[in-house]
């Protein structure tokens, strides 16, 4: 199953919302055969063990290790299962069921019902770990929030709102880029975009999908003049006011429109799209919403060896009286130029 | 000089404004005799040092090392200088001069002048770090500030002003206690008496000394009814407001009155007062008034793993609009109970 998770990984920024998954194929202790899955509407990772084999016919009364339950349904490629029991394959030894609710159970269901000997559970948690926005996005219908801030030692992050202050080097940069290259969307309010005029797409590696930008802008604040609003990788705007729609309509940038947007409601159609997973970049006002109701799961904080105290702007402000203090799980306090990581979950 | 540093280590806690200064004494390879700084008043490590030989006549043209140039001049012992001659030591290494202008190479020139061989300058930085705030004191005629902060990750120190909130856990609490032992005095403002009511002593150990408590209170708003006020430590109040010199005319509390303050001219009144140290333990505007003076030497930040976020108090908070980052240098970070201990050196 190790092998099997090894073989999974290959598979990261290729897979979008697909999970990653790693299959091995094995007989008399010898190995038969590899293959992970290599992205969204290619072939699973069990046909490509299968195509991996020299003599097909080898096959037969073999086990195989697979990272995650074999699929039941007719999706983008025909279903695994079957293939699995026309192959002749003896024992399975599944990672971890699929909560994907289009196969949840039936892929292992049906292996049974064809006589293959199936166990569960085998380094579960690595491979729940490995697709972890993935998992989270179908147990719980939203997806994987991760906020993310640079900021000084005192919590601010810039002298003044609407004023682009520079904290981070250019080593932060290179591991925020890796950051969003995780994500399947990035979100910013318009307050970010007027003051900093962000391009948010990830530079440093050639994605098969570039994050979805997500602006929130209540008021309707941006134009297509901003960078954000270029065709470089996709751009969606939420909004509640009407003209935005009109104002978009000639250009990709995709507007949802609605009198008013709960930040619950925003997340609801995100996960409608398919966004697994979203990480959000700014600004305050957007942080400290995110912070005041229970759709954060992860934290992660550059903090600088800066000061700036006055009247600055906080990571997380608002009008809002604060009742009580949120309480996170320290996860890993590590150097990234010339700031400290500090990585939290709820 | 290692030994001798060693030596001079035993005096923490009780030298006071007295350097921590360690003496050894050798001859033809051997130990004669060892001795530190015992405190404030009490005999010099070099003179322990001879004291602890067993046969005086042995010391005659003995080596010594001291981390200190012995003193010239009579303050609550005689010179140690001159007993250094008498005894007849012929040749002594000496880590650091004496930024103390009593001293100051007086020390070293009576030496040379009777005949004994001098030697300047051995593990100097190591001494000048053992006595850090003694040399910057006399360099600078200031005291050495340190400021500390406990803070939220979003660098909030309470949900609002005039709200006490806890933060930090037991661990904190000691590790805290054990900072303040190595100050002479501690500052706090007006706001943070009148809303923590902090006695701001130290608990966990007996102390010789313990830091004088200074309450930077403009508008004169403390009363004697503070815990702060009582006579378990000296306290010194700093106050524009003339009325708190009868407030407190009947009281252990020392009322420094003048119709105008700067924080300039308070750090002043302090060394005038022989604080070579202090440690400043908030409020918001306090800190920040240290942060845009170039006063403060280090910080400590006690960052907890908690968000507070909406408007609630930051670390470093006033009305003044911010021109320009203060860039620190990290010196390290360690957890302590609950809180990430950040320390930094302008």
């Amino acid at each position: 199953m190790e092998m099997a998770l090894a073989e999974a990984k290959k598979g990261r920024y290729l897979t979008y919302n697909n999970p990653m998954v790693g299959a091995v194929i094995v007989k008399n202790n010898r190995i038969l055969g590899l293959g992970h899955h290599l992205g969204f509407g290619y072939e699973h990772a069990e046909i490509n063990a299968f195509n991996n084999v020299s003599k097909q016919k080898n096959i037969r009364d073999a086990t195989m290790f697979v990272t995650l339950e074999p699929c039941s349904h007719f999706g983008k490629t025909p279903p695994c299962c079957r293939e699995i029991v026309k192959k002749g394959v003896k024992e399975i030894y599944i990672a971890q069921t699929d909560p994907n609710p289009l196969v949840a159970g039936r892929g292992i269901n049906y292996l049974k019902e064809h006589g293959v000997k199936v166990h569960v559970g085998a380094r579960e948690a690595t491979s729940r770990k490995l697709n972890e926005f993935y998992n989270y996005f179908y147990q719980n219908k939203l997806p994987f929030v991760t906020l993310k801030v640079a900021q000084t030692l005192d919590g601010r992050i810039s002298l003044a709102p609407s004023h682009r202050t520079y904290l981070t080097d250019d080593k932060v940069f290179e591991d925020v880029q890796k950051l969003r290259a995780d994500y399947q969307a990035i979100m910013v309010g318009s307050g970010t975009v007027l003051a900093d005029d962000p391009l948010l797409t990830v530079r440093i590696m050639k994605l098969k999908y570039s994050p979805v930008r997500v602006v929130l802008d209540r008021r309707g604040r941006t134009t297509s003049k901003f960078r954000i609003m270029n065709d470089q990788a996709p751009t969606w705007v939420f909004t509640e006011n009407e003209k935005m729609v009109v104002r978009f309509a000639d250009s990709p940038v995709k507007v949802f429109f609605k009198i008013k947007w709960t930040l619950k409601e925003i997340m609801q159609q995100l996960a409608q799209e398919g966004i697994q997973s979203l990480l959000v970049e700014g600004g305050a006002v957007i942080q400290d919403a995110f912070l005041k109701t229970t759709l954060m799961e992860q934290l992660i904080i550059y903090q600088t060896d800066q000061l700036a105290g006055g009247n600055s702007l906080s990571a997380f402000q608002s009008e809002r009286d604060v009742q009580e203090l949120i309480t996170l799980k320290l996860i890993e306090t590590k150097r990234v130029g010339n700031a400290l990581r500090i990585s939290l979950r709820r």
